[in-house]
């Protein structure tokens, strides 16, 4: 896959004459997020360790009544480092290992909330339909191996620990879902969070992971953060789909890191932008939710009849 | 506004190398809509009455028991012909007038729906509260003068006409509202549309409005058109908001027109396409529509407590 592109903006940056660029930036992506000095150490880390390093922010305007609520995330996008035709203990962990090399430089440049992609311990297998041996890859959200490995890091670091896995729920017969474990500051487990709607797309197919990427990177009226997804399983594409940014509530988003190389972006962000951003809109005062609300518990009855006129 | 971008994809093609244009292409935008050829008498007319006439085409797949239904929509996005302060009457007839101009082109075209930009009877002045004269460009969706001549047009080209215009509802004591009157290509009014949640963001701002572009652009997993609105009221920018496009079910979409000039959009567009890519995601078959019904009617009740943990 020699001559991929890196990424959108860095063709975009490179080739459109700086009188156009902002124009299309700010049509395209809306307003630029500032640049974060991070610390040398970091970088000269990072760049040691083989991955990309990126800081943004995003600011807030002051307020009289409520301080400043800094929050520094941290997003991370890893290859998996075995072929994944190694036994899986060995694959899951090279995986732990390399987050923890990754973890310590989100540590240097102050994160408090550390993101890791999904699935993040496996190959990315789901497009195969759940089968061995990648269903061996699933674990207990409240007490595998993973889980541990995340609370290990919580506490060293005070991190926060976002953790996507395949989870294996024995409660309930045994039954896979596709997971993020919500790890405390303290080490303690907070929840979990489930896909609860899985597509399903037929076979792998190239083509429909792409569509895939084009509506997973839309901005969301919400503070958001997209991440890539390493894809190496049962078709070798070699590269990540799509790649992470953040996105704040305002619409402006961050850069993303590179759809080629591991990496981590580093985002501080004003949680005060959230209720600022949702008061210059209204969208919550002005939504007709109770209307939607009804609108759909009566789309779903099984004898509904849409509203078609004919003549 | 000399020196204003004409359009993004105009300016990705002019600057990015043909060996990087697909993937950006690709990854903006989905796949690429085949170039319609449209009628050279059509095209010179089109020249003749200075707007820009573009061409596309979405195909499916043939099926063995549905014929391809083809139709052709147009898009039209056109400036207010004469200054806001011109009496609205006259305002009007020149509106009427120049549309006219460009839907004879489109029936010229073959066009079977065409579709008029947001408000197009008027100066787009949503944004400066409802007030005189502003107000006085509402008419009756049944039989206002507006609806009276597109029903003209319906029958003379055996066209549907999409109407949106600023709705004056007497029956509900004056009511105003942002609405898109159906006329079959009889001439019959077969509905409306009303727009049901219009936010409100303080008084007229050209940042918000960037970024209510970037909201509107997106592309949507249905047919979808996207009109650019014009703006010349209390602030004069001279241009679109954006530009007119149509995106397909399968997340591709026609370039946009220009966002300087006049133009009309002709799509041709097999609907059958609809159920094909609905039919590969499964969306309705996976979806937890249901859940959603039901959450969403938890959320609107006043008393509502959101799940929140804490240590």
């Amino acid at each position: 896959m020699a001559g991929e592109l890196p990424s959108v903006e860095a063709c975009l940056e490179r080739y459109i004459p700086a009188s156009d660029l902002a124009d299309v930036k700010r049509i395209l992506y809306g307003g630029e997020a500032r640049k974060l000095n991070l610390p040398d150490a970091a970088l000269s880390a990072a760049q040691e360790r083989d991955f990309e390093l990126l800081g943004y922010g995003f600011d807030a305007a002051p307020e009289q009544l409520r301080r400043p609520r800094i929050v520094r995330v941290g997003l991370v996008q890893n290859k998996i480092p075995l072929p994944t035709d190694t036994a899986v203990a060995v694959q899951v962990a090279a995986l732990h290992k390399r987050i923890e090399e990754i973890v310590e430089v989100a540590a240097m440049c102050g994160v408090n909330i550390v993101c890791f992609q999904e699935a993040w311990t496996m190959p990315f297998a789901f497009c195969t339909r759940e089968k061995l041996p990648w269903t061996e890859f699933a674990e207990s959200a409240e007490d595998g191996p993973t889980t541990k490995f995340c609370q290990e890091l919580a506490k060293k670091y005070n991190m926060v620990v976002i953790s996507p896995i395949l989870e294996r729920d024995e409660i309930h017969g045994g039954t896979l879902w596709n997971a993020a474990v919500v790890i405390s500051n303290s080490g303690a487990v907070l929840g979990k969070s489930r896909k609860n709607h899985i597509p399903r797309v037929g076979d792998f197919n190239e083509v429909r992971y792409s569509i895939v990427i084009v509506k997973l990177v839309l901005p969301c009226s919400s503070c958001f953060c997209q991440h890539a997804l390493y894809q190496s399983s049962h078709h070798d594409l070699g590269h990540f789909y799509g790649s992470s940014y953040v996105a704040a509530p305002d619409g402006s988003r961050t850069p993303g890191l590179s759809r080629i190389y591991d990496g981590l972006l580093v985002v501080e962000m004003d949680l005060n932008l959230c209720r600022q951003v949702s008061d210059i809109w209204n969208f919550k005062m002005t939504g007709r939710y109770e209307m939607y609300a009804k609108k759909l518990t009566e789309a779903v009855q099984p004898y509904f009849t849409p509203n078609i006129i004919r003549e």
